[in-house]
């Protein structure tokens, strides 16, 4: 049996440290590089590329709003015409960078405020759909079921992959607990670990009321920006091994 | 016989014009479209991309500084690798939109301040030679006879071509006379098309001093950041092809 | 009788030019001057104080969303804090500019979408007034009538100016007709004339539908972003004089 | 006995964090507020300037080049005109955040490339001179004895202040020993506490070749990028208050 771990790396700008990319890299199976637009220079997404082509993991494009100083994490009214051709500008760019690592991108990943814009915004997950198709419609794209942009990702003819966050809590519906709730955002490594586990199975979780409730992910999401995220990350990925559930990028099937 | 045109295209961004790009692309054979570092947003760059691709006109890329303040125009003594690594990003942004247009990125041709720099900068000719050659070992590149910057390109392998300015006057030694001198920039249309059809047929022009000079060029690089510089451009292109000279992408040759 | 004429200036960036400021200066009573978020750059906003100072024009700060990709024309969901801190910043930056000119900031006009925004949204709203009473209570702000925008800044305790727009068409209900609507915006320099001077007369206007309606302003926002919109403001001016309308900035009065 | 303590802070930037400036502002007595040019934005800036109020730390513009991708870093090679309308923009921001503290911008410190350019660049250092003097003729200015820029401050009529660098290794001639040779950097904080007793007392140190130099400086330069850093600070603020120097603003005298 396996599973697709992934997480964001690249996200370190000039002068400023984001995240334990090497320690990432020894974790996932699958990297959102960030492309510059939210966060991440050329050097330092080259850097991850290499990184993420020396250990076998999947190189994603982490495609964001442009607005550093918000680090992209702020809704952006913007035109659906231009969100296209600023996400085929960011897949391009990181193209770039991967093919140096001898390497490509292998999928596409909204990130922060653009991701959650598009869990409803029709427009604008439309148009990240058509970024993706114009620039390769081979490229699969990764999001959160039910979202209405791996709806728009499916009509505009790409393999769509769901993730699961491996941290978050989740409603008795199967949606994310919001992060201002009480009890949204989980700390305890080893019960992180048995929920992924339980997951990949295919067995129920404990929703945040205790209801039953079964999350269906190709893919789940870790985290990396702090010493402790970094942590939770390695024990997810030990226990799972531990269990036989093998790591490997959702990519390495079918392409 | 035949002749590369080439002018700078591209460089609008966000809600500010700049340049006559579809007026240009009905003159010019070869498009240096700005990547965004110095000037272009995605958009800008995808409009320009479409319209040379339906134009059969080449597309290159127009490397530069990130510098949009500064429009490119202002030496950044920066870390080779990072030049690299800032120069490999724009190339790969560029290729997305001209892939979006059927197309791809035929060349490179640096710009503004890093296209000076380069003409004795040996690290940051070097440096923008190593990122061409890492994005692809068979892209020519374009510059200036006898710049270290083509020096630098050919020992990493690539095809170097060399251009002319038809609007700028040229030393007894072939080399260009600086902006800032009396008379160094030519404003008289058919007499830039004759100085202009004389370098095409190998025949001698006029230098500052009236010193007869033989120009070698395979492109010859016109303006159109103001409607009289269009005007220049249409007037040269107009006279080769009156003289017999066809106006043809040198990247037609040879790929 | 007096009218204070407002309109948008500062705007141009780099090598990009935006308005014809010079023209405006010795149209305008009150310039808009952007800031560097949006628009203009330190040379450019030092430029525009230096003329408007010279033409005894008051200069007032067009704080914007940061965001020079989009011109400020696209709304930002951010945090009201980090909007307070951004106002602030641009105002001090502003006033640095127009203390080398000898002048002072004399009010606050919010640009584009923040403009927009603010007219419904009452955190950025309340964000926005806050920045002007901590930088100074004594700074009066321009805006729409009967927005939200002015409402809280008048709580904060600061001398609000209604604006009214020469070229744009009012519903039965005083406000706005839509830009996407037809007739939204008016053309005609001397229709726009007559209108502004009955305006300021106190004497109803022609809605969209032809009901009279009364826009009660203190100040009249003219444009400046293309030639015949300079002529409009021109002739708009020039029709308010021969009718013994003084055009004079309203921080004259009361300061 | 009195001596000055300045560090850098302020230079945070949205997401990304660096330095501890709470640390800082408990040991140093100037703070080399960044400006939002080369790092800070309007939040981190308003943060760092209500701490140093907070703590009666003086609060100096830490001007930059606009280079955020290059932490400032990189020489740019600007026109002198357009690098005193960069200066000035950006003490007139800081000054907002100052006032909103209830405190003002004491004296300017210019950053990385700039403090290094200026060290011999004439027209450049002329041109930040001339901002300050533009801007409040009375601030004084914060830089390294000998060098271009205090004398073109001195000429423009600003009061210069000469600073020591607490872990830099000296030239027998009492000049900075580049960072890139061997033992230019100091790192144990007992010796570099005892180096700047010595300096603060008019006592000779040991240069890197052994022979004693005297520097004479009214601030004394420290570091708080790193925890290391942060402690060697601290070492030396209690060392040199144990031997009976108070650490005090150099601005509090004279104004």
């Amino acid at each position: 049996m396996c599973i697709d771990l992934n997480a964001d790396l690249g996200e370190s700008f000039g002068n400023w440290r984001l995240g334990d990319d090497t320690a990432l890299l020894t974790i996932v199976t699958s990297a959102n590089v960030a492309c510059g637009f939210h966060a991440g220079d050329p050097t330092v997404l080259r850097r991850a590329c290499a990184g993420a082509a020396e250990q076998g993991v999947a190189i994603g494009a982490q495609v964001g709003y442009r607005d550093l100083a918000g680090f992209g994490r702020r809704f952006i009214d913007m035109a659906p015409a231009e969100l296209t051709n600023d996400v085929l500008y960011q897949i391009g760019a990181l193209e770039a960078m991967a093919h140096a690592a001898g390497e490509r991108v292998r999928y596409v990943k909204p990130h922060g405020a653009l991701y959650n814009a598009i869990v409803r915004h029709e427009e604008q997950a439309a148009a990240v759909a058509e970024a993706v198709a114009l620039y390769d419609p081979d490229l699969p794209v990764l999001g959160l079921p039910g979202s209405v942009w791996l709806d728009r990702a499916e009509q505009a003819g790409l393999r769509t992959v769901r993730e699961a966050f491996a941290d978050r809590a989740y409603t008795p519906e199967g949606t994310l607990v919001p992060r201002r709730e009480p009890g949204a955002v989980l700390h305890d490594a080893e019960e992180i670990a048995r929920r992924c586990l339980a997951m990949v199975r295919g067995e129920p979780v404990a929703a945040i009321d205790g209801t039953p409730v079964r999350i269906d992910a190709e893919s789940l999401c870790v985290h990396g920006d702090s010493p402790g995220a970094v942590e939770i990350a390695r024990t997810v990925a030990e226990r799972l091994r531990g269990a036989g559930v093998d790591p490997a990028p959702f990519t390495a099937v079918g392409r």
